[in-house]
């Protein structure tokens, strides 16, 4: 039951699109992650995902529309609707999902495919 | 998929201790309350609670210690620990936790449990 500083624990690392998992409930986890750059499109069959901006700018890219996202604003993708994430800066995001979905869904990308469970 | 600013859902309303559902997913779902003073003394059996200060300060007091939280802190308490929760001045937090939870838990309260499932 400590507390969680959201600056202190971003302040821990500086790798791009590698979710830190902050804390976990009810089947959940929250993480934290950075991003800077364009993430494959992929769908998670089986999780809504929410996106919360922490720090800077961030997009959620659909098909057929872009979400555009600044400090203080959520979202939340529906499961199995395709999406990408982006930032033409580097911004720090929360993620609130269920535990051990793979970050980039249903594929594996050599390069953005994280490792699960990383606690921080 | 609408984009969810933070600072207007919360500018909607006035009152404390009434959590508005702002969004949901994968069973859970995230609540926006404003709170000033002293919340009863409570336990939730079957689900964990994680608090996220959005703005002000905030106190989850437990029969053991007390946990401190600004802007930017979480905490998770974990199902079966009863706690109460408080703020000297109002404070604006982020509830997330299983969809259809009551605010005081274990125990209604005239004054302090809230109707489940108000949107916002």
């Amino acid at each position: 039951m400590d507390v969680i500083n959201l600056d202190e624990k971003f302040a821990l690392f500086a790798e791009h699109w590698r979710p830190k998992v902050a804390g976990s409930l009810n089947g959940q986890e929250v993480k934290l992650v950075k991003v800077q750059g364009v993430f494959p499109w992929h769908t998670h069959q089986d999780a809504d995902e929410l996106f919360m901006v922490w720090k800077g700018r961030f997009r959620v890219e659909f098909r057929d529309r872009i979400a555009e996202l600044a400090a203080g604003d959520v979202i939340i993708v529906p499961r199995g609707v395709e999406h990408r994430t982006a930032a033409d800066e580097e911004a720090e995001v929360l993620i609130f999902e269920p535990a051990e979905v793979r970050n980039t869904g249903d594929i594996v990308d050599a390069t953005f495919t994280a490792p699960q469970g990383v606690a921080i």
